[in-house]
């Protein structure tokens, strides 16, 4: 393949990343262990290069320095190269040096995240493209991991996986901002081992792809009560609380105000939250967001994209 | 009492502080309420005075801007009125308007925080003032709050309670940082409404004092292992996550490798561990402290120095 004058050599790699938000610190120590002693993670054969996404909001211990890196991979701040915010100019400089045109070129991003919400270890997958729903049907069938789909949702767009031909995050909870504990970084390993396994085996065309699939389709998200100046004046109601995944129902529980007051949840059609009171998203306005859970059938040209991209 | 050219009216106030560390928001959020709906916490008829330590560090979303504003009470710092960081200034400052001898004077004050370990809740007593001893077993007596006495350890200097004739800290987790959490607020209001109730008690002369008190005291902290460069190449042991106020012995499992080491607790002696994996404590050097449970009797000159600070 020949490209910009550089005659690429279509080897497959997997772009490993960890702190896309600097104080999501788990994966970042686990990647820089596997720096010191390269064989703690098994990586089945598979080519993988790792990077700290946001190492200076890392530094500073804070999710972002300027603006939210998991939000920048905006198609307007790469047609502006003298972008003036830190997470602007690393998202140019990580598809340029990673993107599948990169100098460096991976075809895969798999990037490794941990949320406040009770959201164990879960698969998010941005908008429906094949070779995204064909891996993680495969890690489902492995691990039997929840996959989230974000879409439609035009408040939250620039994803870091999306700049790649194929991209998965992986959000694993709860735990807290800057915190390192010793399950949340077991689960880090053997899901991203796991991971590498299953593209092995779509490389050696020993292929396991589930029949069905189980996804939580994104609907919406909803904010915190408020007053009448925007402030927050209630909070996730304590039988709400660590819910994530449980269906909420007309009339449960949803918020409560000190003042002794339950804001219940008062639709008539039934929903699955997710991200319950992630810390991250109070400056979104997000409280939670709400999903169906469906059962789709698995298509088999996703599994022909993913097996395009890995061979 | 005639100080300073000005009259001072000594009625007993209570200086309330939340946010002494920016990202200890339950405290920060519970004081916000109050100030819309000031009925919400029963002050028992003491005066109080609400405060957010540290609203800088608070906007930013980070425990603090310069230095950590709770180790920041220091003679140095008071004597040179030009401190060039902001937390030195804001010691200062809440010394000179709060203080004992400041323009609104406060007697008592009561400091709110929030722990990533897993505390629940609790006193923490710097030194051994008796003041600050009898309002801890009045507490204690009446909620079994265990007490952690901080003393003798040269590291750790310049606490925002020192700088009053009494105070206390209060400790409430698990919660991650920049978290609301419903159990955190319901806590830190029940505790409040306690010491406002046990002062009006002091005030009434209707006193219940304990004969004997629970005390944790603080022998020394310990560091994370360390590889040579001086980074952290261990976390704390899944069997010793979790576990704060639970006697370690010897043998104990204390961290763990990712390449599989598991690194024991090797002393003889049996030690109560707290503050085991506190997020904000990795910057310090400090993976848990170790303390000794001691059954302390009573002592009547620690009730007569609260009483004469109080009426």
């Amino acid at each position: 393949m020949y490209a910009g004058g550089r005659l690429l050599l279509m080897q497959l790699q997997v772009l490993l990343v960890a702190g896309t938000h600097g104080n999501e610190i788990n994966g970042i120590w686990l990647f820089e262990q596997c720096e010191k002693s390269p064989f703690l993670i098994n990586t089945h054969g598979i080519k993988t290069i790792k990077v700290i996404g946001n190492p200076e909001a890392k530094k500073a211990g804070t999710r972002y320095i300027d603006n939210d890196l998991n939000r920048s991979f905006l198609a307007e701040s790469f047609s502006s190269m003298n972008s003036s915010n830190l997470e602007g100019v690393r998202a140019n400089q990580l598809v340029r040096l990673y993107g599948n045109q990169g100098e460096n070129p991976c075809q895969i991003v798999l990037d490794f995240h941990t949320t406040t919400a009770s959201m164990g270890s879960c698969l998010v997958v941005y908008g429906r493209r094949e070779a995204d729903l064909a891996l993680a049907s495969l890690i489902q069938n492995r691990l039997g991991l929840p996959i989230y789909l974000h879409e439609t949702d035009k408040k939250q767009t620039g994803f870091l996986v999306e700049s790649w031909p194929c991209g998965l995050v992986i959000e694993i909870g709860p735990i807290g901002q800057g915190l390192l504990n010793s399950k949340i970084i077991s689960q880090t390993k053997l899901i991203l081992e796991n991971f590498l396994e299953q593209i092995q085996q779509v490389k050696n065309l020993n292929l396991l792809f589930p029949e069905k699939l189980i996804i939580h389709r994104h609907i919406k998200s909803i904010d915190f009560p408020r007053d009448e100046e925007g402030h927050i004046d209630g909070y996730v109601h304590s039988l709400r609380q660590s819910k994530d995944w449980q269906p909420l129902k007309k009339n449960d529980e949803l918020f409560y105000k000190l003042n002794g007051e339950t804001i219940r949840f008062e639709e008539d059609e039934s929903f699955i939250p997710v991200f319950i009171n992630e810390a991250a998203y109070m400056e979104k306005n997000i409280a939670m967001s709400f999903t169906k859970r469906e059962l789709w059938k698995f298509k088999p040209e996703w599994k022909q994209s993913l097996i395009d991209l890995i061979n």
